[in-house]
């Protein structure tokens, strides 16, 4: 059985605000088995109300509208379902008095607007909510359950677990759906893509489809089943398969990022490391130190933006600079020895480069990147040139992205 | 006119992933001056894009289409947009030309694959996409323009710029719009709407309303009027009236950030900045590096996680740390006069705190921050305690804002 979900606002629908009901909303029925078709995202509007709400009950078992159940003239979701299926609306003795007890515990005088809330359409059920003033609706139109639910995010997820999940089971009657990600670095989405495609075929189950997000590919593989083990145990399957082809670019699922991958194992091994940048200005630290309990493997790390502060803060000898050029091999590989004995680590990365827009030449152009990576054993360098289509932000981004790829690689 | 976007791809409609590209098209075609009435979301399925298209063309002047082009037999969209028009897919050999040589500047062999991206239907415009190997579409569906964008953020947010502003511009034709939007830091959005209600009232021309993001609070006027003089004539009144009424928290307009501003301001006297983070990491060094140019006042940042790297690379003494804790005003304030000395810089900033998840206590909890800065003619201190609803990285983005936020009032 299939999901459509409604959001509800103009604040929305006119992107002053970034919807993420929606897809926590969608996340939470695909753990439940319920396959979320389309999202709709539309103003406080009656017409588009009735309009979408009609049309979303058409076509699925399950809609799940959010926003539009506040106490002021502009929230019109009350109204429109009331309109969709022809019953007035009528005040819920109920409702009213959970909204005075609350005004009440708060010691806030109760505005008259705020029994507005108090409606439903007549026949039709109010839900709870003791997580806000706004109750949801729950009203049968056609084949299809529709449930409201309030748009903040909070009252919203605290309704979906109480009043929804029940349902949303119910609808999954029949097919469960189970889902994994695989983060990979190191390889563009076709060349992913190419390796993996017999996953791919379209129709198949599990369903495979790949995802290029900023230098990140991921692998989404979606198995549905009669019940959970057997979901599960065919997206298992697909999943150790495709790890298997894919090999070392894999890096982790799901919410693992490069930083919380190499900080995990960095501690894991009882190591440390530290960071020297130029071009990524500080990105390859905050990144690192983004992952809470980063403090167990990094100290210290060198922002060294002009020659000055590569020779004060690391030794790199300024006649290595004057004669090879800040952005060089033997310049990284300097920077990374020096962050390596000036902060006593194991593992030191270090990046000189051009991010642009202006510092190019032809023989060093912008996007030239030199990654340093001095460790116990020896000190290597990679040189990326970056696609000429990559802005600074863009070439600072990727760039501390391939410097903590290399730690990931050394620290497997 | 108003416009209709869709958003296509499995991961978005799954809830895997949030749609911002949705929220930040319908705040430039707002700021364009065309009216967004609804987003749809959906998977790559061609049967639902055909339909959702079909929809959108019949209600909207201005069809907007993110994802769904790129190089993998899961992106359906040119297929869709062919079926819709019932013409066939062909090969653009310019489009051809342009991803063989992107491939071949990157050094990376080019999959087969990728010659999807350079087909169109037949009759068709492929708008250039120089940030990336997905080109957009062009296709007139009965009296509606219809613009098909990769969902990459970046790629889709230059594509818009370059290919849609124009045609945007020409829907909101009969009277002409012009924006401004203020940039503020200090205050709440609540408390900056409680200063301007005198222009915010609903039916005024220009339109002025607030968005908060992150901390920043950004104040939109946007006026109409017969001709570009007349709108920008009342749009030039307002921003002058409300910048006057709030004085020192605006620190810029429409692409200006505190970053920048910070740059252009101590570029400007030839004053030079040093920073020195504990639990930004790096953030603040980052985010002034990000700014082009930013090498005529930074010259290095010292990111002091440890207690230790603290002592060693600034100075602070040990048995300050031991008798405050690291998280202290004294510590911050040793900090930002270690820094200034050791980096020889005219104004140094530092930070110390807490950003939790863990490490909070009932004296000093999870979001308390500490910020040192020492300039010329003094040392100050700022204590922030951030609110408990803010998660990690949150707390880490509000503590650099503020920290560049007091650059920027010392700049003045």
């Amino acid at each position: 059985m299939d999901a459509v979900i409604i959001s509800i606002g103009s604040e929305v629908v006119s992107g002053a605000v970034v919807d993420t009901n929606a897809a926590w909303l969608a996340s939470r029925l695909s753990e439940l088995g319920v396959f979320t078709t389309r999202h709709v995202t539309i103003g406080d509007d009656r017409d588009l109300i009735c309009a979408a709400v009609g049309q979303a009950a058409r076509e699925a078992g399950l809609v799940l509208i959010t926003g539009g159940l506040g106490p002021t003239q502009d929230d019109m979701t009350r109204e429109a379902l009331a309109e969709v299926i022809g019953q007035p609306l009528e005040c819920d003795d109920h409702a009213v008095e959970h909204i005075r007890s609350l005004f009440h515990k708060m010691g806030r005088p109760m505005a008259e607007a705020n029994l507005r809330q108090a409606q439903k359409p007549r026949g039709t059920d109010l839900l709870e909510n003791p997580w806000g003033t706004a109750p949801g609706l729950r009203i049968p139109i056609g084949g299809a359950r529709v449930v409201a639910l309030p748009g903040v995010p909070r009252e919203m997820r605290n309704m979906f677990e109480r009043h929804v999940t029940g349902a949303a089971r119910e609808h999954a009657v029949g097919s469960t759906v189970c889902t994994r990600v695989i983060r990979t670095y190191g390889e563009g989405e076709s060349a992913v893509a190419g390796r993996i495609d017999a996953w791919m075929t379209p129709g198949r189950n599990p369903a495979v489809g790949t995802q290029a997000s900023e230098g990140v590919i991921s692998i989404r593989i979606m198995g549905r089943g009669p019940d959970e083990v057997t979901a599960r145990r065919c997206v298992d399957a697909d999943a150790a398969a495709i790890r298997g082809r894919l090999g070392e670019i894999v890096y982790g699922e799901g919410l693992d990022t490069l930083e919380s991958v190499v900080v995990r194992r960095l501690i894991e091994r009882g190591e440390t490391v530290g960071v020297a940048e130029s071009c990524t200005g500080g990105l390859i630290a905050a990144a690192l130190t983004n992952v809470p309990g980063s403090s167990g493997c990094f100290g210290q790390g060198y922002v060294v933006y002009s020659n000055q502060a590569k020779t004060d803060l690391l030794g790199v000898p300024a006649d290595l600079l004057e004669r090879h050029g800040a952005v060089s091999a033997p310049v990284a590989e300097a920077m990374a020895r020096g962050c390596r004995q000036r902060a006593g680590v194991d593992h030191a990365v270090a990046v000189t480069g051009i991010a642009g827009p202006t510092g190019g030449s032809p023989e060093k152009p912008v996007g030239l990147v030199y990654i340093g990576l001095a460790g116990p054993d020896e000190c290597r360098v990679e040189r990326h040139q970056w696609s000429d289509h990559l802005d600074r932000a863009a070439i600072r981004d990727r760039t501390t992205k391939a410097a903590l790829n290399l730690l990931r690689l050394v620290t497997r």
